[in-house]
């Protein structure tokens, strides 16, 4: 684990109005306690922290709210979706995010920050809460897009051939999707929460930012929910093609038989030995 | 993008209490922003505007009401459902629309409008915003009419043969169905919410009106279920139809080897070289 | 259009306590428009009565009660449902209904007006609506009759042959079990509604009588929803059927071609001709 | 139909605090209608009581509740669910029933209450009540009972083999369910509401230990739900046995004939009759 | 049934602050009679802690709380799920616990106990019933993870081949998931209403505790529902391999047949015996 250059993080604070620390790994338990001390952080909401895989939350501790989410990533090659646990804690004037390891999905948003007149630089740090979040879910969208291109691919696949490699491929599909849906599913509730109720470190400009967020979740779900309906009708067709193609083989069959087992009989009667 | 004929819908005014602007084309941004400005459109409204393919929303920003729908439209050559972001900005006296493309789905209200005793005109924008929004749910019920052929078409053919191409006619149906789905399903939240919720810039009239809407969506909704039913239960026809032609040229085979099998091993016997 | 018997209507005012009158067809909306100034009956209702095939339901205007549901009637000979929209008015002492042709749904409900202690002319227009609806119900269970023979006598089909006839007139009363779901569904919150609001047309007495029409709609729900279970199953049924058959013949194929293939070419060798 | 024994309920009413008045038949619509005079029931409860294959209701009308529900019976050698109606009439001080047909189901309460020191001889009407709804809810328990032991059976017979008459037998069983759950499901809410509303005359004490029996009506409904998605599961079992063993079959029939076809090809070689 | 070691119980109490009974066994109801009269616990509560197999509930008594839930148990060796009710009584000061068997779910509870500095002697008695629940939650995990292996296994398997023993062990899996969910499922709602509901004996430090408990208990119903739809598309998975093997035979015995067919037929001209 390793702190990401908290000195650059001070040095934020001074032009900018946010302390953001950012936690990549979770291995040295030590420094979760430590900044737990500093900051206040509840024992519970570390050991949330610590166990990655956790359904997303959100817990308000009054002086700090805690939310969790799932960043998903899509492996092109073997079709997999990663994921990785964000963990959010948000203070007055101060925010710290965890993640499992070193990841890059952040990187376009620290170019933003770098950028002199960036709109995140003119905000507190439920903004930059918000933002994290937001760039979460926008890489959602990039997912299912590479999702949608793998069905267009399955679904010139299946036109073409009736494989048992295009079931595999698409039941794969299906399991991904499945899993898709269970990480982003809570957070119809969850950015919901943060956007209707009153909690104390979030601002009513930024609950407005997090409505839009929260319609595109729904956004999300919706879409996921499609993708599950469109594959499971390329399942039955996949089925139908291979009833359909038997049918074709059984009519040819019974083609051949009908006309060479008569032909072979009637060989067979002038065959015979007696007159 | 172009104003499409800002002058007239300036003129309009005069006669007719609204000013309606409607903006086809989304391409040239700086449009909306100027817009944006003129009528204190909200950055985030601007971005939901820019941003197709949205989710259907209602969006209430005390002085002006956001809502944004899909236009569908029906290609009956492919058989395929195209959509459209319809943007309405609804303020006190004024209505800009925001579409994709230049379309023609208003054509028929802009007759009316024109024709000097419309109860268009005697109205205020807020009955403007319910006339466009019915008349998209209107254009619905002609989509489900299409469909409807369709179906009928694709019920004959399955009567007729069991072919792979039926099977996938109905399954691009259903698909374009999820599609709809998908499109109107939000609409009866937000429909309900402008019926039901006391919007300050919808009178209690027009809100009587979009009860009206309302109901024209639930029974759109309910349509497109009952022909996903429909669908279903064609696509299970054919499986079963499949299934039992299996059978028949199953039966017929089988007969064939029971009497030629036979028959070729007596004229077999009979051919044996010994005595 | 005839407004049937106006005159006799106007008598039973006298005798009776309430003035009913019965509209059959809606072709000529001359007469609908002089009832809608006559009794001050909304434009948007009279829309509601001429637009037929709308999803039933019931909005209450302060000085009438608008209802509107599906009459139903099952054809013996195709086996198909047919629907009629029943439109009511109901107003303090007066009582309007509307039909798309002339039906005689109510003529038992006639003959007892007709005769002169019968419940229904003790009692205010309120009454007379939660009649007419109640029979509309109550003709509901008769149909669900006509469908369990139906049933039946599929059932007994099914045990006897697996004919795609039999597997088509599943299909076809399963489509019929979904038009029949979709025009009672709404039944549900609209009887409801009746029972439980305070509308100023509903005295608390009738109110009472609509509670057990509810109750016979959430039956007839109930059953319509179970009939479609023992449908889907008998489809199953007659699917297992098949695919059992085949297995029948290709054991019986199977058996011959078991038997004589060997035997042919023993027969063949037999017949070779070097030693 | 018959009082039964009017003159050991007066009696019993002495010695206990309660009158309970069991009715058994329903042909004699006077007796219904004395009793009806006699604790002033309403009309509308008298219809419900005489029109079974009711839906299960509670009714309050102040000053007597009425609650219908389903008494199932299993009959062990047809395999199916009969269903009677109970109607139950609570008044302050007493109690009237009513059964389709004289029924033995409450001849062990009629025990326990001919015991000098039974528990419902120290209670009022509503524990009375209680106590027949819970031996009806228990007696559901003995029908699960009898259908896991069907279960289990059918599963051993689905293990050996893959019989047209198994797959019969499934599909009776899963109709008996549908059966089933339509008569236990509007349960959950009549006694969820008899345990929670503040019905006149429902003791405190006795709403307690309707909270019981709600429990053992969710238990019934969790496991009709559970064995309807094990029968579902046998189901898919057979057809994926017979489905297997067609593949057994045809696997062995292109092995013949791999071997013969070509075998008899050469033996047809060398009976040519020229060189 | 023996009081485990009641002596050491009460010595615990002096060094802690609570005093913990662990019933094992339910056979002598006379100890769970007197411990009722002991802490005055209802009969109704008696009776639920005897009857096993009851769904999961909580009951609060104002002066105690009533929590049942099943403790499950994963057998390696049959793939099955065996399941022991446990109840837990807790009063102010005290908890009591009943299990079916001597069971050793809290043996590592007690060793935590057992050590001086553990964080659970330094509550009261709602820590210790949250910290039971806690670890029977916990172990619902661990049998998640077998199930878990379970699938990955079969999936290999299936891959392999696609035997009839696959898919009898993919449905028993897909049936100890059915029972598992129906043990877990109600803890959504008993577990939540201890977190959220004010019961008496349960503090707000504790209630904290339990809104953990619950986010666990609704990420094992989620994750089950997962399992359900994997196991579920390895059953399509099954299927469809079967389809496919067969078609691939049929494909085989018809390539075989056209040749040797014509061939035979050809060979027989040649034999016959006329020039």
């Amino acid at each position: 684990m390793s702190v990401s250059d908290a000195a650059e993080c001070f040095a934020l604070k001074e032009k900018f109005k946010v302390l953001w620390i950012n936690v990549d790994g979770l291995h040295e338990t030590g420094v979760i306690e430590k900044l737990g001390e500093l900051f206040g952080i509840d024992p519970l909401t570390q050991e949330d922290i610590l166990h990655t895989g956790q359904r997303p939350k959100v817990e308000d501790f009054e002086r700090y709210l805690f939310l969790s989410l799932q960043m998903l990533d899509f492996n092109r090659e073997t079709g997999e979706i990663s994921q990785e646990q964000l963990s959010i804690v948000l203070g007055p004037g101060w925010l710290i995010t965890f993640q499992e390891k070193p990841g890059d999905t952040f990187d376009a948003l620290r170019q933003r920050i770098g950028s002199s007149n960036a709109k995140v630089r003119k905000h507190e740090a439920d903004f930059l809460a918000y933002a994290l979040v937001d760039s979460v879910v926008d890489h959602y969208f990039s997912i299912l897009e590479e999702i949608e291109n793998r069905i267009d691919m399955l679904d010139a696949d299946l036109m073409a051939t009736f494989s048992q490699e295009t079931f595999n491929a698409l039941n794969a599909l299906k399991r991904e999707l499945i899993m898709f849906r269970k990480a982003v599913w809570p957070l119809r509730e969850i950015i919901g929460s943060v956007a209707r109720d009153d909690f104390a470190v979030v601002g009513d400009l930024v609950e407005h930012y997090f409505r839009d967020v929260y319609d595109h979740v729904i956004l999300v779900i919706d879409t996921v929910e499609v993708f599950r309906e469109i594959v499971t009708s390329m399942h039955e067709t996949w089925l139908a093609g291979v009833n359909n193609r038997m049918n074709e083989i059984m009519k040819f069959l019974t083609m051949i038989a009908t006309i060479f087992m008569p032909l072979s009989f009637i060989a067979g009667v002038y065959g015979m030995n007696f007159k």
